[in-house]
């Protein structure tokens, strides 16, 4: 790893829990019987240990969806043809995909960024950072190198820590990218891990024959990278793909400035898991937004031991799900600062 | 059942499906694969149906919590004392409790309505509808007469009614009253039905020895009021209350205009399921909003095969929940509305 990123990896901490007694002395000095807000109070408490305040503020919310190709596209594992992601990318940067109708309701900015799409997508407000033009296909060989890997996180970990400068309080990921369920999958069964079978599912929507297949590729892809499957950043770089290199910089660099950050769900979660390990404290930045309906995704979150906020049954991706949860924790801090107190509303509290 | 009322419930029609070929169409032809927002597609498609429109529209929204006393508290089944209801009725109309934040955090107007509080709650902001100060103790006789219920069904259905009138879009429940988990679960056992045992839960906080205590209360109560039980209308009477028949009526009024509604938690419920029990294509109306933490919940949502939208482990009622559910079913109609097509973005449909 280079000495920039593994520094940066290093300094990042676990949370400050010294604060921990107070935020929840306040919880249940609110006027409700103590935890009968279930998830909204651990929300809030989280997000409050995240930024280290027990004033949490709801600001600037930013979505980054990171978008990239995949060589292993190419072996037929997608539902979808790949000329999708950049038509994706420019309705994304149009305002008319699913995360943007979402961000908005959840009133945060989404912001495109191309981490290799196969072909330019050089569309207004589309953010520039092309690695290269897709991945190589990982059942023949790695999908990038490691210094490609290593770029792509860095794009992620600076674009974190520009967040951070402009002001933002809570920042989420998504991507977009024609294939990029594979890749996680694989991922996941190198770095949990876990068979390949338990945490393949049908991406966009293929059928038996697609899926079985799929499972064959990935396993293929696994066999052929099998020495660099010990280390993470190795495994992100022959299994991955450069959008998920994205995501795991951004998880890294929020990490590391206690920017709290939403994963979205079973693409980004790989990511997730790939920053975990390369530093355990990543995980008390981050808010899993919901169960994927991706089948493998149960898998991840029982085997990671993780309960996401929502089970809505989508698997979309883009950052849908982060941008509904972002709802439900702006709610929970709305709770701590706006409710009265047993005190100051004149209620017995027992 | 009184003549005014019969003539309600006889009116309540199953919603008319000739549309959902058009709306589920619409749904297909927004660029994501089809089906992959899950909930949030099979929400709006509730929705449109609902209100018979496949252009639905977000508008008003108002959430009523109903608050009435118990005269069950005297057997001491309930964690706070009777006099936290008339607290909480004014920390409610003075905007100080959890479901005002979640309210205005939806969008939704919080109306606060005096069915039976045992004492005078004349604040300003309560709608004074008092049927009687507080039910009678259901573990000695019936918790009030039919007649009484009957006033308070047509309470919550002309709050209903007027709520259309005025030009609502999606209404939702509440409400307050300590004690009120106990007829919740005697009500469920009665009608489900089901056990005692698998439907009484801690209630705002009660320990294994009330609980216990509780479970043999609401036993007494069905073995008192044993006679009035094979009929919803007496059973709500017998051992129910006045928040819970109000909210039994708004759902009712609701499902007569065609007014979609949200139900709170495990109190609206029993409301609901009384409702479903007098005219089962009620249900059509209905949005169950989430699971809540108090145990008996999930028992209900098995035996009467409904998935609720959200599991937050939340347990505090007043409607919390349904304001919580509102926000995405709002969102549901932003994505059948705001996002664009496969052919208007140019992007592939396979």
């Amino acid at each position: 790893m280079n000495a920039k990123i593994q520094a940066l990896v290093e300094s990042i901490q676990p949370v400050d829990r010294s604060i921990e007694t107070d935020i929840i002395d306040h919880l249940n000095d609110l006027t409700k019987p103590p935890g009968s807000l279930g998830k909204l109070e651990q929300l809030v408490t989280q997000f409050c240990l995240a930024s280290q305040s027990s004033q949490p503020k709801i600001g600037k919310k930013i979505i980054f969806t990171f978008a990239g190709d995949h060589g292993v596209a190419a072996e037929g594992v997608s539902a979808f043809p790949q000329e999708v992601t950049p038509q994706m990318v420019a309705n994304i940067a149009m305002g008319g995909a699913a995360v943007n109708v979402l961000g908005k309701h959840a009133g945060a900015e989404i912001r495109v960024i191309d981490m290799g799409v196969a072909v330019p997508v050089e569309f207004p407000g589309v953010i520039q950072k092309k690695i290269k033009a897709g991945t190589d296909n990982m059942a023949q060989g790695p999908a990038m190198s490691v210094e490609e890997a290593e770029k792509a996180l860095w794009v992620g970990i600076e674009l974190a820590q520009a967040a951070k400068e402009e002001g933002a309080l809570l920042i989420g990921t998504g991507e977009m990218g024609i294939a990029n369920t594979t890749p996680s999958s694989a991922l996941f069964a190198a770095l949990l891990p876990c068979e390949v079978e338990e945490i393949t599912g049908r991406g966009t929507g293929i059928n038996d024959e697609v899926l079985k297949h799929k499972i064959g590729v990935i396993k293929k892809s696994l066999k052929v990278n099998a020495s660099s499957l010990s280390n993470p950043l190795e495994a992100l770089a022959a299994v991955g793909g450069l959008e998920i290199a994205g995501i795991c910089g951004l998880i890294l660099g929020a990490a590391a400035c206690k920017l709290p950050l939403v994963v979205d769900g079973f693409i980004s979660s790989a990511a997730a898991l790939v920053a975990c390990k390369l530093n355990p404290s990543v995980e008390d930045y981050l808010f899993f937004s919901h169960k994927s309906q991706e089948a493998g995704h149960q898998t991840f979150l029982n085997k990671f031991g993780v309960e996401p906020i929502l089970d809505l049954q989508m698997r979309l991706g883009e950052g849908t799900g982060a941008a509904l949860a972002m709802t439900l924790i702006d709610a929970s801090i709305k709770i701590y600062n706006e409710m009265a107190t047993f005190s100051s509303a004149g209620v017995s509290k027992e």
